[in-house]
């Protein structure tokens, strides 16, 4: 989950970026709603009205950090996928990988699903709408790269056959679910939560625990 | 699922229940932030001024509903896991229920998933205020029967032993996630839908498929 922090250059380079993690953090932890634009630049030292050089308006930047979270599970789905041939290792280190993660990565997935409504109501200023429709084509990129991988892992006979959108939404969903409650540094440990619900996707997948070796690392 | 309805007399009675149906289906069909407090009013037929006889402001009245919508699934819950000994059966006939929705009850669970993140926030407003508690206590209410139920279960051999907190929040998270995408009237059918979350729910918790009779009604 390492990936997308230096995928965008052009556009504004290191000070973008900072704005995008200082809301990521801003967002996360206090939520959205509850963040003010002027705090953002008071982060990164700016004042306010130069933090529309960079974006349109507060959820113009909400879009953008949601669309470079879903392009970074993408890309890390797609490398480990390529990689590990086997489907049921392939699934187990996927599932690890998206375990590991920095705590800002973890405020920026609970903004991913704390926000993820705001993806289905269409903005009438343009960059917002433009990067509204980016993130939600990125998602159908995601679901569409987990279906694929999973009917392949159907036919093939690793996993048992079923739906493989309806099953791709449930491994997803439950995923998701965990950034609704977890908090960094609360009772249970990310490795702990990690743990326990990569067992319970791979057993809804229909993984048979005996295929895997005792231990596969994260790619 | 279709207990609540008439569950609360006395404070306000048939329009207050009718204040809350519109706002849910309102909620759930345009979502809450672009729902305007006097639409609601229209559609019950009263003057704006004459809601906040029955609700502090929109956010009381979301609050209201979805501290009715939790109690609905506690108490079912409690019904079905009383009325059935066997765990696995019970579990069936629980996850059964739950996809047993009027359309109604359909647009309650997405207010209630797209809106969690509310419950976070204190409002200085008072009636406001006790709403978010109560919603608050009765999730962990809910928590608390379905993990007491879990470790029964566990400890009578009837699933295998792991953490019965955490495969809660994983059981409710899955059915929860379902909200997010799914419409009424659109191409995947609620009892297909139902059908595949039910088998995933029950291979997550390990309930053995051949434990199971070809077909239980819901209670």
């Amino acid at each position: 989950m390492n990936s997308g922090q230096d995928r965008r250059d052009g556009s504004g380079g290191g000070k973008r970026q900072e704005i995008l993690a200082a809301a990521t953090d801003r967002f996360g932890r206090d939520g959205y709603e509850h963040t003010k634009w002027a705090d953002i630049a008071h982060d990164v030292g700016v004042g306010p009205t130069a933090l529309y050089h960079y974006f349109e308006s507060k959820q113009h930047c909400l879009f953008e950090i949601m669309d470079e979270a879903i392009e970074d599970f993408r890309s890390s789905f797609v490398a480990i996928t390529t990689e590990e041939r086997d489907p049921a290792r392939a699934l187990a280190a996927v599932m690890a990988d998206s375990f590991e993660l920095s705590e800002q990565e973890v405020h920026r997935n609970r903004v991913l699903v704390a926000e993820q409504g705001r993806l289905s109501h269409p903005s009438s200023a343009r960059p917002e709408e433009e990067a509204r429709q980016a993130a939600r084509a990125r998602t159908r990129d995601l679901e569409f790269a987990w279906a694929s991988f999973l009917d392949s892992a159907m036919r093939a006979g690793a996993i048992p056959q079923s739906d493989a959108r309806l099953l791709t939404r449930a491994v997803l969903g439950l995923y998701n679910s965990i950034w609704h409650w977890y908090r960094p540094n609360g009772i249970v440990g990310l490795a702990q939560v990690g743990d326990h619900f990569t067992g319970l996707a791979l057993a809804m997948v229909g993984v048979p625990p005996q295929t895997l070796a005792p231990r596969q690392s994260a790619a």
